[in-house]
């Protein structure tokens, strides 16, 4: 308690305390594709009530009452319960033309406008889905004044860049109970996504009942599927909110969870067990067995019945030839029909398949190896592999997503998936093929994430991502998506997202038996603020894990983006490099702070042997800070540092740059630079502190690519 | 985030480290009957494995995979999945003798031992739920060392002092749904709480649905209630955790709902809506009404099947006679059978009830008022009013169960429910009397809690009750409750609870469009450290609320019991009062930093009208905490204030007494005992530093009942 208090004297005058400020700046996300600020505002009192004229459903009226809740929530005003009867009194009317498509289609209008002035605030929305697109948009304008709450005057017209807009949740290799699935789609609602597209089975597991083929569930899953009453439910919710469901099963490889009770679908003789560890397996399905396509016409009947959604995805990536290759009758097969080659027989299968999902009234998606110029046009590609296969695809005339550059499980940061465009300004598409990208959609495969840690994953990352799928190529300012961040990963816990209440519950739990002591609590939280997990396929190496691993380690609580090391880089203007300022006490309390945080977890983690591996990281971010302080000194002194104190804390750094515990020290960049600054002093003098602040980081960046 | 780096700088000198420590202390609540440590420890590492000896059932086997996979989460291990088939090697052995009851019930053996050497643990149970009381115990055993986790020697000989250890949740004021009741049965079954008393039916709310009048929840509940099909989930969520499930149809009063689709039974002609206000109500049954009778019997014999538990709570509390005497009718019936009055009409229909409840194979328990001579021996007394009105059901033979003292509703410290005993040390009761006092439950009333802070008001605090219940009479030394209490409390997520995730998050929401500022969102958590709601009864007249106002206003993220409140009386000792010393300097920096929160705040919640409530109070905590430093400095320095200084200051604490926005100060008190240290100094001179704190404490306190 009293270690929290402490820091307001401290800090009153190093901090600008984040005072309220009347801008016209909005904390929308995504961005609208029009705005125009008028001038006034719409008071939201105990009086605020809605109005709908023309089209009404059930799903419009529920939208609207979630919407008022949340609105009450957040103001902590009662409303009235039910709609005005007058139009002309309500705070915001809603004008709705039609229903849209019964079943969420690609081809829904999501278009809506809202013009809020002074008396009211009035939607127009083509369908009701784009009315729950506009419902979203009106609650993120809340606003305040000395006067209560308002909503700004205001005139939207709004509509998606791209009609899918989507997220991946592999439910396969780490099963996610029910309540995951819907707080997430509420929370895809609320940042205006439409695609929930479930990757259902793996090698790891196969989460979905068949009723024709039920040892396919019973035998594949552990007992953690989904029965069909249950996708139902999934379905309807995400309806409800405008979210298609597009289920995957992936074939032919990634089919481990179907041999353990259908052996004779694969290449090679069983039986098989479900597989628990994480990469590229061997087991595939022998797509010269009649039987399998018997089997795979029943079960995809089954789902095509199941699923509303015009697309069914098939998968089809990653598939290992060597069970292929090792099988005589397989390879006979594949020289009589002159297939060529294992891609050959791939093509094949996915022809069959294709036929098979036309029959039950689908259209077929896969990933990038699907590609094949046998493949019927109206099939999508989602490209894993990137956006040139992506335009190769569009070139062919194929409709396509882009999931490269949109890998969530891959810790990257939200800035680097913000700026990567499904068509990208330099495009070399015309505008006709432009027109066949479809859109994209985050992906969250899940060997690390459990249902404790999923949400940390998704968001608040997933929020830029889905601002570069609905808004203008040209909303790419990373600051003011920062800012704007921000403010919605915080309105997402409304939602009942647990993006923020899980890691500082799974904090708590590292102190062990001190959880209880809150400085013991908040040292490992400044630990965890300034650390990233491993990213991209790291972890894998340096952790042993299975599908039984618990996932409640450091590098499960640390997250993505690290908000303290991108402080820490904002405060080192050109300035800094410079004696004194602000910005050098700011950044010298931040280095100091985190040094003691290194310099006293040891102490503190002692009855928590889940933390032993933090120890060198703590070694490690104490002599980083204190490197960085010496590199200040030298610079606000003007020494140049000796020859044996650069190699020395260059090596330092190097050192801790190496992951440990499958974290990363997230501000170690930054450091390099000042001690970079420290080094190279001398030639500030001839340059401006734009052009030096570029030098430098030039330099610190050459060393890290060494 | 640099605002919170700073404070370990400045705290270093300050605060002590919560270092580690090997004693003999243990962290366990409930305190086992009977404790002795053995030298040495049980490591717990990877090979952790378990054997079952003796009964086993499924009951068993999932309590064993739910507390393994809790020991994996908490340490980071995984361990292999299935039991050890050679027990030898098993580190838990658990010997069985017997399933126990079918049904939960009343009388069920809940006994184990537990021996724990350096090789093996051994668990004795003669029942199923024994063992599932012993695997809580063996979890919270679990400590660390510079080897890793492990679980010290310890001998364990443990059973319950009191059979009846409930936890009431009122469903009907305000729903709770399924996942609410879920976790937190869980959490009564981490501190071996072993009745949920479901509270179904109210004025606002009736939550069962019947299959013979289904009017009763169609029309009594706004869709809020539980299917058979889920209630039915709940009791055997409930079962597999040991835990009875008893069931209340509050009657004949606090039945409006009742009265929506069936006004017939009523005492007053009809129509009825559901109650939305709260308090307590006219309307009330009509005990003269044969048609009554009938549908009890009927709805009575459906929830006696539904739910399997051998008592059936028919509630009986604040019955107001007006529509009694009102209605000319049923004056004349209770003429005519010479029931005297409202009190005897009660009666009359409570025998009525008991010989509905009887045939249906249950027995009656109810609230204080049903004690009526005509009954049965065999109904429980439920006491509200106290514990002199169970002695009293006692002594005439009849059975009971404590709730007065156990009102977590009214936002009472830990410590008060935890010192209030079902049987005094200075009972009057015979041992044979004291027999028939079964225990007790804490009460969740809900007028003021919704599902996202239900946790947070059940929570820690009920974990103390549970001692109260589970433990000897003895134990009780409030400090160390506290202590084990803060360890428990964080345990008690892993469990699923909210009640520290919730209110971080309402914070959060608290600071509206500057929620992503961690500075202001850090700022409203030290006042809500500082604060309660308001205790009592109280909130109702200050705040206008009804079911549909939302609960996320500051006195709902406030809880009860400030630990902040609690460390500055803690700092405060004897030596306060003498000149200097580490508690002069914790407490000067104590309140410092609260009075900069109180000063700060005003700034930070523009953008939050919803705090504006809190303006007020942000000016007390201000001009309280510069009281106390003023004492504090008059204190060091030896000068005794002016009179003006004290009359104005004492003024000043009694005006900032006055509770606003529904929540108190929880600081006053002890910055009025600097103020009267201060004005009374010059007795300290004549007095120990014992009796000068305790001639202080008793002018402030007298001050305080003024």
């Amino acid at each position: 308690m009293i270690k929290l208090l402490i820091l307001f004297l401290t800090l009153a005058f190093v901090a600008m305390p984040g005072a309220a400020q009347e801008t016209k700046q909005y904390n929308l996300m995504p961005a609208p594709a029009s705005l125009r600020f008028q001038s006034g505002r719409l008071a939201v009192n105990t009086s605020f009530i809605i109005a709908v004229k023309g089209h009404s459903d059930a799903r419009l009226l529920a939208a609207i009452d979630r919407m008022a809740r949340r609105l009450e929530v957040r103001t902590g005003l009662a409303f009235a319960r039910g709609l005005a009867s007058d139009a002309a009194a309500a705070t915001l009317v809603i004008q709705c033309q039609s229903a849209g498509k019964a079943i969420p289609a690609v081809d829904e209008d999501e278009s809506y406008s809202l013009e809020v002035s002074n008396s009211q605030a009035v939607m127009n929305a083509p369908t009701v889905v784009g009315a729950l697109r506009g419902l979203e948009t009106f609650l993120q304008l809340l606003g305040a004044g000395a006067d209560g709450y308002s909503i700004p005057a205001v005139s939207i017209q709004d509509r998606p860049r791209f009609p899918w807009r989507g997220l991946l949740i592999d439910i396969g290799r780490h099963w996610q109970p029910m309540e995951v699935i819907k707080r997430n789609l509420d929370g895809m609602a609320a940042v205006k996504l439409n695609v929930l597209h479930l990757h259902i089975t793996e090698d790891q597991g196969f989460r979905i009942e068949s009723k024709k083929y039920p040892k396919l569930h019973q035998l594949g899953s552990d007992g953690n599927y989904y029965t069909q009453a249950e996708m139902r439910e999934i379905i309807e919710y995400a309806r409800m909110r405008g979210i298609r469901v597009v289920p995957e099963f992936d074939m032919p490889g990634h089919t481990t969870s179907w041999f353990v009770g259908h052996p004779e679908l694969a290449s090679k003789p069983g039986p098989y067990q479900i597989e628990r560890k994480w990469g590229i397996f061997d087991p595939v399905m022998d797509p010269t067995n009649e039987q399998l396509y018997k089997l795979l016409d029943g079960f995809l009947g089954e789902m095509a019945a199941l699923f509303p959604d015009a697309y069914l995805h098939i998968g089809g990536d990653e598939v290992k030839g060597s069970n292929w290759k090792e099988n005589l009758k397989i390879q006979a097969f594949v020289q009589q029909k002159g297939l060529k080659d294992n891609h050959g027989l791939q093509a094949y299968f996915n022809q069959r398949l294709s036929k098979i999902i036309i029959k039950h009234g689908k259209k077929m998606i896969g990933w990038d190896e699907i590609l094949h110029p046998d493949l019927p046009k109206d099939i999508v590609v989602q490209s894993w592999r990137g956006p040139q296969s992506l335009a190769e695809a569009a070139k062919k005339g194929y409709t396509g997503i882009l999931s490269n550059g949109y890998y969530i499980d891959l810790i990257e940061p939200a800035w680097r998936h913000y700026l990567n465009d499904p068509i990208p300004e330099n495009t070399t598409l015309t505008p006709e093929e432009q027109k066949l990208i479809l859109g994209g959609e985050a992906t969250m495969w899940s060997e690390w994430v459990s249902p404790e840690t999923i949400d940390s994953r998704i968001w608040p990352r997933t929020a830029a991502i889905a601002e570069r799928f609905w808004s203008p190529r040209e909303v790419k300012d990373v600051d003011d998506m920062y800012r704007r961040l921000a403010i919605v990963s915080a309105q997402l816990e409304d939602v009942g997202l647990l993006h923020k209440k899980n890691p500082a519950a799974m904090i708590r739990r590292l102190a062990g038996s001190l959880s209880g002591d809150e400085y013991v609590v908040e040292t490992i939280k400044n630990l965890v603020d300034v650390i990233e997990p491993v990213k991209g396929y790291k972890r894998g190496a340096m952790q042993n894990a299975t599908q039984i691993t618990p996932l409640t380690r450091l590098a499960d609580v640390a997250r993505p983006d690290s908000a303290a090391a991108r402080e820490l880089a904002k405060a080192m203007t050109g300035r800094l490099y410079v004696k004194s300022g602000d910005e050098v006490d700011r950044v010298t309390a931040m280095l100091t702070s985190w040094g003691y945080v290194g310099h006293s977890l040891p102490n503190l983690i002692k009855q928590s042997p889940i933390m032993d591996e933090a120890l060198p990281l703590a070694k490690d971010l104490e002599e980083i800070c204190e490197i960085g302080l010496q590199a200040i000194k030298y610079l606000n002194y003007g020494n140049v540092p000796p020859d044996e104190w650069r190699a020395s804390k260059i090596a330092r750094l190097e050192a801790a740059a190496i992951p440990k515990a499958a974290v990363e020290l997230a501000i170690i960049q930054p450091i390099k630079e000042l001690v970079i600054a420290a080094i190279e002093q001398e030639k500030r003098k001839t340059m401006s502190a734009e052009e030096w602040k570029k030098h430098v980081k030039s330099l610190a960046a050459e060393k890290k690519k060494q």
